[in-house]
Formats: structure tokens, sequence, C-alpha cells
């Protein structure tokens, strides 16, 4: 997994139906200057939490097979060294 | 997911037999200097539009065995921050 | 998916024994510096065609498991822009 | 696999329920300057030991649907040449 | 597939079971600087040999859910061009 910020929000009206629903969360990773990612929230994450991003199929909620290949799945909250 | 920009159309006549009816899209990666991406639009997008990408296996349309990579799936209509 | 150009063919004599029969197409990414990527052929691809290239695990066709992680899976013949 | 060093942990009290019980280890990847992996510990690693990580599909248990998408899932005790 | 050179081995005793019998080789990847990969032998390469790396799902043997991401499935005996 890969550790980031939440930064913001994006909204898609118009989207692949099993989308509906989603929330959507852009999110800037730590450690490198790519481009923020958008992530389907699976915990309730708001801005500023520092978070765990899964990438490919394992974003999937349970195997669902909707368009996602990213997703924020935990808030983390320790981390040793910090 | 990742945010791109549509900038044009691919065509190939010649595919695999079970990418027919498939609308490629060129997508320009936002944030970074990266070549095109060509996905299949699975919302109708246009010319100009900000879109969502999803990459790897969530990009065929119900897990269909088709050769697909990445797909467009959502029109962005708002951010925040923009 | 990725954009590329033929630029030749690689042989294995030895290779897992389910990729008997396959073709391996040396194709150039465009666009970027990256090194030569070794593709699948699904189309009949020659040398100079300008191909689209499918990734992961979508690149086996009908979803065989068979050892193969790229694609050559249509032949560009317009785009727009060119 | 990637080779990697583990130097720290990270907690996560909020996150998917299916990830309930992994330890997630902080690795240094060997060989670029790349951000930290935060990786599910699959062998009782511990801080300074240099490991195998798995990426993608593969990194999870037995194909459980959990969202993890990289493992520690060895310690490398020989490497020739070293 | 990317191309590669076999340049050394790594022997993990302790490891997930399921990586049990599985020889693991270092693998220089052609054409860029990147690290040294380590791969899963499917044909019985040796050390020099040019070879063929399938990434992701599709380098687990049949399919099977061990955790290997990466595989030497071909040693490359003829390229056009060279």
């Amino acid at each position: 997994m890969q550790l980031g910020v939440i930064i913001g929000t994006v909204g898609a009206t118009k989207k692949v139906e099993s989308l509906a629903g989603q929330t959507f969360l852009l999110v800037a990773p730590e450690g490198h200057q790519g481009p923020a990612l958008v992530c389907a929230d699976r915990v309730g994450a708001g801005l500023g939490d520092r978070v765990l991003v899964c990438h490919g199929s394992a974003a999937r909620p349970d195997g669902a097979p909707i368009p996602v290949d990213a997703a924020v799945v935990g808030i983390v909250d320790h981390m040793d060294p910090d």
C-alpha cells in the first residue's frame, strides 16, 4: 500500500452506473512528486488525514466488478518511526 | 483512478475481435509529462472533458474478457479544491 | 492501452510450454524513452506498424492462464489529431 | 518480487474491516529512491530484515478478497552475488 | 514482457509456505537503470541468460494462488534486430 494525505474531493455526475454512491477522494502521494490520485473512500477519511491507499484489483470492495483501481483503506494513526 | 483530459480519438480497423464497437479515446494524463493513454470510453466523453481513468482489470466492462487495460469511467464536474 | 511501433521480433525456443505458438513482437513505446516491450501478437502486426498494446491480465487471450502480460491488440489506422 | 529492508511499522485503527489483524510493515525499496512501501507481513519479518516484497493480486493471502496490494513474503538470507 | 539478464540468485529460508521449492533469480532489466528484480524461475535459466520476464497475475504457474508477481518464462535465443 501507499501512504498519502487527503487533499480534496472529486465529483463526477456522469459516470459508469456501478460507481453510483462512491465518494472519490483526492490523495497526494507521500514521498514523491507524482500527481494526485483519485481514490474511492472505504473508511470515511477526511481532509488532512494520512491514509493507506490500496491499488489494483484489491481496491474493489469484496471483489465487486466496479471500475475502481485505487481505494483509501485505512487511516494511519501511528507510525514507528514517525 | 487518474485524472486526465480527452485530447482525441484513435481508430484501429484491424483489432482483436472482442474489441469491435469500442471507442478509443486519447487521454492526456494530468500532472505529469507522460505520453497520452488510449482508453476505452464507457461514459460518452468528448474532446476537452476532464475525466477519471481506471486502469487494470477493473477497466473491463463487467469483467468481460476483452483486452482493455484503461477506461474512461467518469466525467469530472467539480473538484474541491479546483 | 499504450501506443507503440513494432520494431522487431523475439524468439525463445526454451519457454514455458503454454507459450508454444505465440509470436513475440518488440514494441517501442511512443512518447517516452523506456526500453522496448516484448508483446504477444494477437492481430498479425508487422514491422513499422503503429499499434495498441494492452498490459496486464487483460492481455491474455480469453483469460487463458498463460504467462503473457502484454499483447498487441490493434493496428492504429487513424488518429485525430494525427 | 522486489527487494527491500524493513524500516518500521504502520498502525491504522480505522480501516476496512477485513484488514483486522494484519501487521503493516514499512519497507524501503532497494536500489532506487522511491518512497517507503506499506506491506502486509506474511512471514514475521522484523526491523532491519532484508525481504522479498510481492505486489498486486498475488499479495493477498490465498486470494482472500482483502484490500492488500503488497506483502512481505520472504526474508532474504543469502544472495549470490551478495 | 520485459527483457533482462540473469545476474544471480536469491535465497529465503523463511518464506510463505506455498513458495517452497521455488527458485528465485536476480534479473537485471534491459534498457533502463532500475534495480534488479527477483523472479521465480519457470524455465531453468542460468547466469548470463537473456530472458523474458512476465509480471503480475500471469506470472503465477497455472494461476496457482502463490505470492509470485514476476517470473522468468523464456530464454531469448534470437532477436531481429539483434
